[in-house]
């Protein structure tokens, strides 16, 4: 572990500036000693400039410890952006240089927090999301384009490598939880190929955990399990894309995107892991202080337990749990809401 | 319109036979001329005779005007039945044989319908999926199977002409609705190659429907909206493997699985269209009078439409509504649900 930790920050575009504010106030509330530099990238950075991110940019951002983004993208309706172009010239292309291929994102329902559902239950599970390959690689094309003969491909490339490592980050990750139960979630009667390398990687790995229960859900039976018996689920490894859509279906029944933090990790250390919030720019509500930064705050202390921060993590989650609580009717303003919870941190 | 339908029925396993038994009372208490033949395919048939369809049952099936299929697959656990084996070999191969590329999945939260939402306001969108190409191909492979250097790739495949069909369809059935509202739910910010041919058809269709308002959600996003505003989505047209996904949501959402209905369609009539309810063949609750059948019943409803009994369809519909709001506490067999939707339709 660093003494000092370098972290480079990447606040964006939208309401990413105004959370990762509030992010920082937080982290500097929890006296962690961190140094912090700033980079412009996003889609602003990248309408002003033509550029999106060098390789030199990578490197840069390489010599970190840790990076934390606030969120990116401009106008959907902007011609220059279409087709995810920041999303993939930024954020995903730094999953991918930097490795981080454990994309980890916990859900808990809070107490305080309204869910969607009528009876939730105690949900707490975390979904270990594969972060650098399948239907994510860009792989595929489009031949005549325009015309009645198109044909447009998109190919899923899963590895045993790539899958075997984020398998054996869910069971390690299983052992240090309650449960200690790993649900794989695929479409393993359709999508054959590549749900075999995934079943036969559990399958495998599980025989080196036999402490940890082993489930195994199709992707349109989680997403009911989801929405009917949340509390049934530990933890939850899966691909890039299912990893994507089960997420935000998460986020949406523990009371929004507004509490989803996320941490692109990269295990080995040999890259910076980078913390970040599951929702977007927002453009429409940016500059407002409308934004809720408790996603970012969270965010941040995912960071601190990857650092081994244990108990400034603790405080973090601590203080947003109680926050969350007393929130009312009234609404405050991002920085209103950063401030009570760095506050609270400073004060235990 | 035949004037009389000849209907195949494939009863299938565990729970399908019970369900079907039921759809069949009603349809029969519709009074529309319809006689049937049953096809004893499925799981168990195949455990007994080595076949799951050949060439030429494809061919005899095709000679009916309509088929009703319960539910197939055996014992996930039986590793004779392994790799979804029945799904593909049964249930694909005919959505794909018999040209499915309509996958017709209508929601509604019925009054008296218990949501596992707190709040899921007024619910009616049907979602038109696409049913002939998308990941669902089948292409891709596995090399090196069961080293550490395996690969496994699936590629979705989606065509000028597979995508244009789907979304013409998707417009023409928004008209007959009264929101006319068509969402587009991809992701074209990541699966650019194809997200790209579905975002310009829908573009290009939808200049051709000036009455209907159009809208795209990632398909992330869309489940979140599905979670905390259902109410807000008319038509939703998308692709095979984000159909199957937000299709078992929708059920969710809406009361269950146990409910949902569908239709695989072949719009032009060139093979017959296949109906059935969304869920599988529950093997636990099998031959226990246990299961609802009320997604087989309501598929009923959809099959009258199709061959234009609208008025019968609308009986359907209305028992079942009716049926739906007396449920109480106490349960009922699954034939008793039967015969009690039966009745009813055969009184009106
Ligand atoms: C913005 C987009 C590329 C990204 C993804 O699909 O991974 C986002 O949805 C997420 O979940 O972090
Ligand atoms: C059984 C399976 C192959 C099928 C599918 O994935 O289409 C089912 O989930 C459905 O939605 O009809």
């Amino acid at each position: 572990m660093p003494s000092q930790i370098k972290l480079a920050v990447i606040p964006g575009d939208g309401i990413g500036p105004e959370v990762v504010t509030e992010a920082l106030k937080v982290l500097t509330a929890t006296s962690v000693d961190v140094s912090t530099t700033e980079f412009p990238f996003g889609a602003s950075y990248y309408l002003k400039t033509g550029t999106i991110l060098e390789d030199s940019d990578i490197d840069e951002l390489a010599q970190h410890d840790a990076i934390l983004l606030g969120a990116v993208g401009g106008d959907p309706r902007d011609p220059r952006l279409t087709g995810g172009i920041i999303e993939r010239g930024l954020l995903l292309k730094l999953r991918f240089a930097l490795d981080h291929h454990v994309n980890l994102r916990p859900t808990t329902i809070f107490s305080g927090v309204t869910s969607p559902l009528a009876e939730p239950g105690a949900v707490d599970f975390v979904v270990v999301r594969e972060g650098t390959e399948g239907p994510y690689v860009g792989n595929g094309g489009r031949i005549r384009t325009g015309t009645a003969h198109e044909i447009a491909t998109e190919v899923s490339i899963n590895t045993a490598f790539g899958v075997e490592r984020v398998v054996r980050f869910a069971f390690a990750h299983a052992m240090g939880r309650e449960r200690k139960k790993v649900t794989l979630v695929h479409k393993t009667n359709v999508l054959t190929h590549a749900g075999g390398l995934w079943q036969s990687t559990v399958d495998r790995v599980a025989t080196e955990f036999p402490e940890v229960a082993v489930d195994y859900l199709h992707v349109d039976a989680a997403t009911i399990f989801m929405v009917t018996q949340p509390s049934t689920f530990d933890v939850i490894v899966t691909d890039n894309l299912f990893g994507d859509i089960l997420t935000d279906l998460a986020a949406a029944i523990s009371g929004g995107i507004g509490l989803a933090a996320s941490g692109n990790l990269n295990p080995s250390g040999e890259f910076p892991s980078m913390f970040e919030p599951v929702h977007g720019s927002a453009p429409d509500i940016a500059g407002k202080q409308l934004a809720d930064p408790t996603a970012a705050i969270l965010s941040i202390a995912l960071l601190l337990s990857q650092f081994g921060e244990t108990d400034a993590a603790a405080r973090v989650n601590a203080a947003v749990e109680a926050d969350l609580s007393t929130r009312g009717a009234t609404a405050r303003s991002t920085a209103e809401i950063g401030s009570a919870i760095a506050d609270a941190v400073a004060q235990n």
